[in-house]
């Protein structure tokens, strides 16, 4: 069975980087990726915040989130 | 031709976890990683910092570095 990756990004320029390369890096025979534009899909917000993501883009892998360069505080997509 | 993605960490407890999981996801059909420990191998400090690497951990795709969370400042390992 696959691992979740969800990548969470707010469609700003330092987000489409990351999902370009890093998110696409990510092995997709071992990880269901899911993109979440939470600018777009504000009822995830706080999925995300309870996932611990505290600014995007952010990555939540299986369960884990990390945090990749800074885009945008998650308060101020709110 | 694979590209390449080189994962930068210090060995702190936030660099072990990006490595564990973030590192280990990336896709090993497409991308050769390299695993560098810049508390043990100084030398490579200032390539890193040429790729754009400012903290650790880091991982740097084809060129283009992405900072992970925050485990310490590039210039607290010189």
């Amino acid at each position: 069975m696959k691992a979740t990756a969800t990548f969470y990004h707010a469609g700003c320029p330092v987000c489409v980087a990351a999902e370009q390369q890093l998110a696409d890096a990510i092995d997709p025979a071992r990880f269901d990726l899911e993109v979440v534009h939470l600018g777009e899909t504000r009822s995830r917000i706080t999925e995300a915040e309870s996932a611990g993501v505290r600014s995007v883009p952010a990555l939540v892998i299986a369960g884990q989130p990390f945090h990749i360069n800074f885009g945008a505080a998650i308060a101020d997509l709110k």
